[in-house]
């Protein structure tokens, strides 16, 4: 960064890496950081340093973790016999969040796309095959996001998973809870139409 | 944040505690973290307490220096005859980037606001009225934001100079290059009109 001087410059270049943060918030963040106290800069950057090395995927679940398996995996309270998949970390803490899902998770990070030169080897799904060859497994849930390569993941999954004589299941897509029917696009319309149920 | 092991989630709320920064973002954030290299996470933290520890404020024009006094206030090269007052290290940054000025600076860090308190003596006025008592200047050009502040603290540093046989000009207020007159708000377009100058 220009006429800054450099231990200034070259904080603003590092926020600027981050994603989502254009030049303008990095500078604002890097002004803040200056601003602050030095115990809250020393808090920030120890965390950054903390979470990167106190932590690691989970070798079964392949979700963060700070121990290995991690805390869902070797939980006694869970029920070992259904599989949750997500693209990612972040999806399973939605999931836990809703306290209505108690099974076990795989996080495959990522989903196919094929226009982002994304295939099927490129994210967890052999890591998956190999958890359902071995475990009891009897349902494997498909919590990918109602995307394109979401979607496409998900059919690519079933159909690998379907001839292992496991049941299948897709989250259900339509309106969110709250939201309005005149502003739902209409794919989340039809999806919700497809979807429906009798009452 | 819950559903995340502890390093995760001290990152989360560390990020969070950054202006701007919501849950959401934070979490975007620690997550890239997480994904990224070890070395990009310790220059990013190493960046941050670097900023914080190698700089500090010129002991003259109170921006931010890693020398004191700063490259600016000691330079041969520059107009020492003018000081621009300006109210943030970052409004420096943004004069020095138009090429245009050759002179002084002196950072107010703030604008005198009694809607939250801050009064003359909160803010480098007295530090900007001690160095036109001692230094050769012959012009203070004000440079304060275009807000009620920005205004408020001009008349105010105005008032106190005008006395002591130093002239004092403002920045010149008006419709951006490249705006747009339609689009201009009514306080933009008056001080505009006001501004006009023979052709």
């Amino acid at each position: 960064m220009i006429n800054y001087v450099a231990p200034v410059a070259k904080l603003i270049e590092e926020f600027s890496k981050l994603p989502g943060i254009g030049r303008k918030t990095a500078q604002r963040l890097a002004f803040y950081i200056l601003n602050s106290k030095e115990e809250e800069a020393v808090s920030l950057a120890e965390a950054i340093i903390n979470a990167k090395r106190k932590t690691k995927y989970c070798s079964i679940c392949l979700n963060i973790t700070d121990i290995d398996p991690c805390r869902i995996c070797t939980s006694h309270k869970r029920d070992k016999s259904m599989i949750c998949v997500v693209e990612d970390p972040r999806d399973v803490a939605a999931m836990e969040r809703t306290r209505e899902y108690n099974g076990l998770y795989h996080v495959l990070h990522g989903a196919i796309s094929p226009m982002e030169g994304i295939g099927p080897e490129d994210i967890k799904i052999k890591e998956l095959l190999l958890r359902l060859q071995n475990d009891d497994i009897k349902e494997v849930i498909l919590a990918t996001n109602p995307t394109i390569e979401g979607e496409a993941t998900s059919m690519y999954i079933s159909k690998l998973v379907k001839p292992m004589g496991i049941k299948v299941t897709r989250i259900a897509h339509g309106i969110p809870v709250g939201g309005d029917l005149e502003y739902a696009d209409e794919v989340t319309l039809s999806k919700a139409l497809e979807g429906r149920r009798e009452l």
